[in-house]
């Protein structure tokens, strides 16, 4: 089974949506913008689409899944660490408490993301984030991290193409820890990618030019971050946007307020059995100012439990 | 006469540029990498090609033609500021005496480009960038600007696309002053420039989405800033890479060095009669570094008055 670009049923692009009408509101909007003859048309250079990762291609709970990438960093650079063990929050990582690493809040995080994002060259990140992405299993489902993507939401990035549509991952996630593995998976190269990212410095090194990752925060693409990102990486606005909390409230907003034809897509996470159930207090994707706004926009919002005939790929 | 993407011909895709060493280290490269039976033979997504763009795409004498938009910016916006009038170095400019606007340095400049370049929305900022474009014209050549792009490198360009490369243009201007006529001048959409920039702000004014444009700065691609741009825009090292200055040494150093296969190419202005001859001693697009360091790297050296049949479109 390929997870990658799929062959679009001329049938039916989007198998694995239920017939509701958020089916019917992508096709018919996609439709519009695509026929030359409608007065909605969108020339093909403008058909930009924007999705969020965290939750709208791929699940999230009970934590992003770069910081189980983080975790796993840090189990394996332990070894070379031997105070790690006695030191917060690398013990409780170690340990699997995750309870007090969760305890010792933002600090602790980017403790722990600083040490295992930062100090070596963007290319041995790669391999590392790379090589994760190929084997590592969510202790939930038991499914690699990488086969809980959306099926829906690949049909969608598949359709959308078709149709002439650039499609651009923006996610609040780490720019190059999503690169390396983004066209595998989602068909999205890495110069279609838009994250946050940390300050780099750029080397010789023995003749061999590298970029250094260094610990310092360059750019947080989440909430109005979002369309600074979009505008600094791909410099028009969207016509298409994705997400799934009130992280890509802004992104939502800039792809379709006072910018027509547009359209704004949540997805919200209703299926605890099938996947989970979160929204408004949810410290993971909460979906709250995004949702109230969402009728008053127009946006769309993919009810995963009745929209959604299959979640992850077979 | 069209100067965006040229058919090319079957026959010679580089019809302007005359049948020396240069032109096929450039065709021999390209015919290599695209070769499925070669050793050199390159994934179409891996084929990044960057471009500079001041001196290596459009001329940059007698200086950045950026900064002639800051000039004409300043005399239309003169107006509203009539203490401008006896204000440096705003009152040179409006006097046309670009010895002392000179003579004021970089502080004076960039005092210059953050009253013309910061203080309005993006979409406003592109308004007049995209107006300035196609109306103003060099004082020596009396050509447009934009008409002062180099017919062999619009060849170039239109070749390495033909022949599944993705062309990025990486300079050390504004990105957002090229980014909304490179697609007609150059065949390069907005999201495959990469520039320097200023810092921008998100806001909702009246109910539409706004990125402000603040006056500090906040990326310069030059120098080492060009293969970090790279990495932040791009994600993936270029196999060709060409420009014309110093600040174009690390760019081909990151494309090239330690990276097989890979082409760097560097233009040299060569050609004071059909152009300008400049390079070590010259204040704009100083070359001496990289030209020291092109024979011993394999890079090759366009010599603009030997190898280019032709300078500007016809
Ligand atoms: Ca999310
Ligand atoms: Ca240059």
């Amino acid at each position: 089974r390929s997870i990658g670009p799929h062959a679009v049923s001329a049938d039916d692009p989007l198998p694995s949506w239920n017939d509701t009408d958020t089916k019917t509101s992508i096709t018919s909007f996609v439709q519009r913008v695509t026929d030359p003859d409608s007065t909605d048309f969108v020339e093909p250079a403008l058909r930009i689409a924007t999705f969020d990762n965290d939750g709208t291609l791929w699940s999230e709970q009970p934590f992003y899944f770069q910081l189980a990438f983080a975790f796993d960093r840090v189990k394996a650079m332990a070894p070379k660490h031997p105070d790690w063990k006695h030191t917060q929050p690398f013990q409780a990582v170690l340990e699997g408490d995750m309870k007090t690493v969760m305890a010792g809040g933002k600090e602790s995080l980017l403790k722990i993301m600083a040490t295992t994002h930062a100090g070596m060259t963007s290319a041995e990140f790669e391999a590392l984030a790379y090589d994760w992405i190929q084997t590592a299993k969510h202790p939930k489902t038991g499914r690699l991290y990488k086969d809980m993507v959306y099926q829906p939401m690949l049909e969608l990035l598949t359709y959308l193409r078709s149709n002439g549509f650039k499609t651009f991952i923006v996610s609040g996630g780490g720019i190059d820890f999503m690169r390396p593995w983004t066209m595998e998976t989602y068909g999205i190269p890495p110069e279609q990618v838009v994250g946050s990212s940390i300050k780099t410095k750029y080397q010789l090194r023995d003749g061999k030019p590298a970029i250094l990752r260094m610990s310092d925060i360059d750019f947080i693409d989440d909430k109005e971050g979002k369309p600074i990102g979009i505008h600094s990486h791909i410099g028009r606005r969207p016509i298409f946007a994705a997400g799934n909390s009130d992280g890509d409230w802004q992104m939502l907003q800039y792809a379709t307020m006072d910018h027509s034809p547009s359209f704004g897509l949540i997805v919200h996470h209703t299926d605890a059995d099938r996947e989970w159930a979160y929204d408004r207090q949810s410290a993971i994707g909460k979906l709250d100012k995004a949702l109230d706004d969402a009728p008053k926009q127009g946006w769309t919002v993919v009810d995963m439990k009745h929209d959604w005939k299959q979640i992850y790929p077979k």
